[in-house]
């Protein structure tokens, strides 16, 4: 058994893919996270709608995560 | 009577199917979870709006869950 | 007076029906369940959408959850 | 002063109408109730969209609860 | 400073106006509440879709509360 | 570093613009607030809609809040 | 490993864009923020349905919060 705060743990410093609860996708390098899934992500893309952005370094509010793919 | 935990444990390393709130479902493995029913998933095939993919290992939040059928 | 927790352990190992947020019902057996109301039914047909399948064994995050009538 | 809680114990074995936020109306005979707002009614009937059934016991998840209605 | 559940303790038993998250107007009299603001109103009228109508006493749950405006 | 509770604090008796997850907004005097963010505020005007009405004094659920602006 | 709460104490006092639930974008110095990710913004613009607009300080309810970027 590997507990999900471990997944996310071995994730670090490695590229994951994160969706939203609006949908967005944001590809990134997972940086930090803490125990409310609220998370780092660096060097990051976003992409909704149809249109792909880069937007560096974001915080992301753990409440709005659905889940997290490691890439 | 089983609790719904313990149904987990025995789900675990074996082919379970996860409805998401956004009526995603994930069909994989099941290789962890905890107490909020955060999990991690292996080998997932995603499949909503008619379109089926693979992707891997990913992890869930919780709060996103809305049932766990065991395959 | 009858608590609902108590209602619901004395629908243990009987057919009940379960109505979720997103308006799917269950019918099944509800073999288990903790203070959240996290439940497992067994022997499980879900309908919804004019669509009834067969689902076997399911685990449902008790957030979910509007309604449990005993059959 | 008299506790909303408090209320619900003078509505005890009597009847209630009960909101839900799907704005579907439970008329029937309160039974039990806890902290969470989480209810046993009896007798029920149950109204929405026009429609009215008789689905005799029901729990019902506290946090789906707007408003009860001691008739 | 007025604490906000100060200010309801000073509308016990006067005419308050309740505005709930459906866009539901209750008017009456409060005559108690607790500390999540679940509520007890007496003598109400419930306005709402162009319609008004007399429902007599009503116990709220808090989580469905805007805003409380006393009359 | 200023902590947002100790913004509000600074805003005591002066005017702010609430923002509400309605998308209403009121506009009055702050007179009391707690650690929820449920807050008391007098000589309220409330626009949404495009219609301003004044309703006086105003209890509002800090659930509901989005943003305060100090005026 | 950063943890998110360390990004935002970097970001204390520096430019950032604020990403809320409702899609609104609020850009601004980040002057506070507590645990619940509860904000406190200076100089802000807010854009949202393709207007822009000056709205001096402003505090943030945490819920709202879907992501910050520091600018």
């Amino acid at each position: 058994m590997i507990m999900p705060m471990k997944m996310l743990e071995e994730s670090l410093n490695k590229k994951v893919s994160l969706l939203l609860k609006d949908n967005r996708i944001l590809q990134g390098i997972l940086s930090g996270y803490d125990d409310y899934m609220n998370m780092v992500l660096d060097e990051v893309e976003e992409s909704g709608d149809n249109v792909t952005k880069k937007i560096g370094t974001v915080v992301i509010r753990g409440s709005n995560v659905v889940r997290i793919v490691p890439l």
